[in-house]
């Protein structure tokens, strides 16, 4: 017989959050044999996890290494888990992609076979349920106030010469990522890496940006946070500018629309992740925005069009060079862009869930035209 | 000849952002070969990576893919690492005990001898150094201003029979850490799991607490955030009532600090952590509480005495009955607690650096008596 195996914390292991439904800063044991789940809890969790957890039994590591224990004198983790695999008549764990080598390797020195189950180790997780899709809306509810407070701050502000002034300061990326971090923790989410790039800091992607605001660029608010409550996340890119935009920047960012617009409406149920990213790209290539390296640096759009979200902020499906599926229930991005150093950076992102005859936009920020405050 | 070899996400895999100092994402490599350091970066990170990483060279993943492609059709992330790893001269890869076994298997399938490096897999990483230190002071700071906060709140509040009033409603612990994390997020400091437990939630050393705050009862506040510019942690507790405390929980508490104390006076390069462990829990037991299952629940002290904070809030080295030598330079909890249901939960907990000849305590709130507010 054979059982599932996950060793991990939930905190940074979204698979075993969703197989258990209970949070824990440190490393636990999940194991499903035949439908039935169970967890290895140490003292300082089993009580809770009895409480929380949604599993049909939790038990106490320390009872079963004092079981461990009649077998080899100081038992590590692994031969506890031996001993509890072979108690449930499984020989073959299958484990997650990223199962720690370690404890595969010590697990295989027992005589257990350790297989990887090829990603994605629950393949129900890519499909939503209603209630997951409302936890992803309910953070993105709260993204876009986060992102209307950093709007208004713009809005209060003055230029003055290349500056922009904001209570009587230059106004920086730093000052905005604080509002927006704020609004969110006020609504009970966390955001890790909030992006406001301003400039040619936009021009590569996963610049966070740093600094003065500077007047008549395009700022680039990339904002995915994650729920303190429900732990999943939302995913969401507006490019705005303080002032007037430059005319190419105008082009670009109509281009970086129309290839967004395309790429939404080519989602749907069984369409392929592949044939939208290449849509989208020559979108903004038939516009004469070419992609390559110039001057040594990655330029136009060299990135995916989409990926999924959940309880991980980039998971399954992709669309991308890499082609999957879409099916019905999948939370996905779509999220152009295009990128050049001293002409501008843009980047539009909206969430959509799949459908059978399309998608459903979860986002609501405005994007249909370059906003200037 | 033998590579470091590290395939993981900086932001998840603290010994990756320790190697090479740079945040990102998504997995990408880390190669140290003969001290010498490498990174094998996406089109989407690399330039970002040359500008930041504390690395000696970082390469294309889509120009080796290139080069993999001339051997296998389609070559995987690992057969890739192959082709770098052949190229070095490095036929043996040595990985961090939860390097992805899937990877590992795929490495070993094409030949390459992949072999885990017990943990610490950087036994450096274990000392702090001056800047480390720094950078976990500046942490605990913001801990100890979003504590007064709450405290603040707790201060401002008014009691009207079993409910404490705040802004004319019965406060909540979800109010105070909001509190508390709003006044982290404002130093860019980002709290997941901050525990504000009153009553017999704080039994549960894990529950995070949730509903009315009570008066007359213990208050259990647990800080741990991490910072968002430097990534290193800090961590405190304090326990406090909102009242009067009940004889017996001032009892506690003053069983506790004393252990507390105890335990602080014994940190030194040399010392042992088991030794400590065991010394502090003894402080408690000579004042009569004792340790076990009641009512099929743990109760007393059933968690260790401490642990190391750095890039991870739980790191080595322990103070617990596993035993560790304390080295100068290490960053250590000291943080023993008392849990009976219904008669009280204490827990408190300072942050202190290990010197040759003692310690030095780097937090700053005050504990020495049980703060009614």
């Amino acid at each position: 017989m054979s059982a599932s195996l996950i060793i991990a914390s939930s905190e940074g292991d979204s698979n075993l959050y969703y197989a258990c439904r209970f949070m824990a800063p440190d490393p636990f044991v999940f194991l499903e044999i035949d439908g039935r789940k169970t967890l290895l809890m140490s003292d300082l969790e089993v009580d809770r996890a009895r409480e929380q957890a949604r599993v049909d039994e939790v038990l106490s590591l320390s009872e079963w290494e004092a079981k461990a224990k009649l077998r080899w004198p100081q038992p590590r983790l692994t031969d506890t888990v031996t001993l509890l695999l072979e108690d449930y008549g499984a020989r073959t764990a299958e484990v997650p992609s990223d199962f720690p080598l370690e404890a595969a390797d010590r697990l295989r020195e027992r005589g257990i076979t350790v297989q990887v189950r090829p990603h994605p180790f629950f393949p129900q997780r890519v499909i939503k349920s209603a209630e997951e899709v409302a936890a992803i809306e309910e953070a993105q509810r709260h993204t876009e106030t986060a992102l209307a407070a950093a709007l208004d701050v713009l809005r209060e502000s003055v230029i003055r010469g290349d500056e922009v002034i904001w209570k009587g300061r230059p106004l920086t990326s730093e000052d905005l990522k604080k509002v927006v971090n704020v609004s969110l923790m006020e609504n009970d989410c966390i955001a890790q890496h909030t992006i406001i790039a301003c400039g040619d800091q936009g021009v590569d992607p996963h610049n966070q940006g740093s600094g003065p605001i500077r007047p008549h660029q395009g700022i680039i608010f990339d904002i995915f946070p994650r729920s303190s409550t429900s732990h999943y996340f939302a995913d969401m890119t507006r490019t705005v500018v303080k002032g007037r935009a430059p005319d190419e920047l105008k082009r670009i960012y109509d281009a970086v629309l129309a290839a967004q617009l395309r790429g939404i409406e080519l989602i749907r149920d069984g369409a392929s992740g592949g044939a939208i990213h290449a849509e989208v790209a020559h979108t903004m290539e038939a516009r004469g925005y070419a992609t390559g390296v110039v001057g040594g640096r990655n330029q136009g759009f060299f990135h995916g069009t989409g990926h999924g979200v959940g309880l991980d902020i980039h998971e399954l499906p992709r669309i991308s060079r890499l082609d999957y599926q879409l099916k019905t229930g999948q939370v996905v991005t779509v999220e152009p862009g295009l990128y050049y150093a001293g002409r501008g950076a843009v980047r539009i992102e909206d969430m959509v869930l799949v459908n059978p005859g399309g998608c459903r936009n979860l986002t609501r920020s405005p994007k249909m035209e370059l906003l200037e405050l």
